[in-house]
């Protein structure tokens, strides 16, 4: 599907044809074009926890202030952020080795660099965070171009998330994405600032 | 442009055809599909500087750890997100009464719950990184759907680009981008984690 068309047309969806499935090979499908993101470094710091049982989608619904569309949707995921730029470097960076874009030099430079910043919990979470969102951008794209609507949640209790779903310590909740089919007709697209709003030349000018 | 073979080819490009400008109008058209981007609440935090001239894109390499990429870019990105979750509240929440979205009473609801998260600074972070990391990835998509190649870059100094570039406090700078032609044939890919490596099911478990 043309990306013009995607973008034009994804919008976040709430009212979802509850009965209609996500199979294992749209999943798959959606998730081969998630991983291609671009992260810093590459560490690819995303995991994802995707939700289609009925008793967990309540589960999760009473996780995310009771909104109904994570009920009904026909997969919710839970988009993960690992808090340890360290967790994937040794594999990540000799990869970049073997493929000539590093030499070992370069590489113990980054992993310096990186046990520093791993010291630092808040630069941690906006680390996490920024990476994984442009992974949860394509998720929404990819969705959308295969004919799946989403919704990205921010307002879901972490704490709660993080209990019921078993993530560890070591990853942020992101966000939570709906994916399903939309059941209502389109409803008019809500405002956006236009370019002159929110694009300066050469520096920071209005 | 078909999203997967955007998706395929999208690469992090750092060696640019320097002479090669972007123009308006086509800058205009990647930030046609940016402004499109979903947003907590529909806020939109995100506000870009762009930079393409020679003298300000070596300024920008000087905050850069003096990547020559930038430099040599057609055109460098400074991402922004506004700290403030109220900067667009008043506008965008009644934009959704308007529309029929919300009566008075939740749009209220919503503004109490956007002024208790404005006092949190390190939440106001995390929620501008998310959100604009959402529109970065658009950006780099759209981008590429129109043949121009990008970098995300998260290696820079804050303090130096907003002294530089005039940034105001209330803003983080999220990330930049690089923005041309590569002029270099293609190197291999690097490595990705797969889907059984990425996704779980249900609950975490692995």
């Amino acid at each position: 599907m043309d990306l013009r068309d995607i973008l034009a047309g994804r919008r976040s969806v709430r009212d979802y044809l509850g009965q209609r499935e996500i199979t294992d090979a749209q999943l798959r499908q959606v998730f081969e074009a998630v991983r291609l993101s671009p992260s810093s470094y590459n560490l690819q710091p995303w995991e994802f926890v995707v939700v289609r049982s009925p008793e967990r989608k309540k589960l999760l619904r009473a996780c995310a202030n009771d909104q109904a569309h994570v009920e009904e949707a026909s997969a919710v995921v839970i988009v993960l952020g690992s808090l340890d730029p360290l967790l994937h470097a040794e594999d990540i960076l000799s990869d970049r080795v073997i493929k000539g874009y590093y030499d070992e030099a370069r590489k113990e430079k980054v992993m310096a660099i990186l046990k520093a910043r791993a010291a630092d919990r808040e630069y941690c979470r906006v680390w996490a965070v920024r990476s994984v969102s442009l992974a949860a951008m394509t998720l929404m794209l990819a969705a959308k171009g295969m004919g799946i609507d989403s919704c990205p949640i921010e307002g879901f209790e972490a704490a709660k998330v993080r209990a019921e779903f078993g993530i560890p310590d070591g990853y942020e909740v992101v966000m939570i994405v709906t994916l399903g089919f939309s059941s209502s007709p389109e409803r008019p697209r809500l405002k956006r600032y236009g370019f002159d709003e929110i694009v300066h030349f050469e520096k920071f000018n209005h």
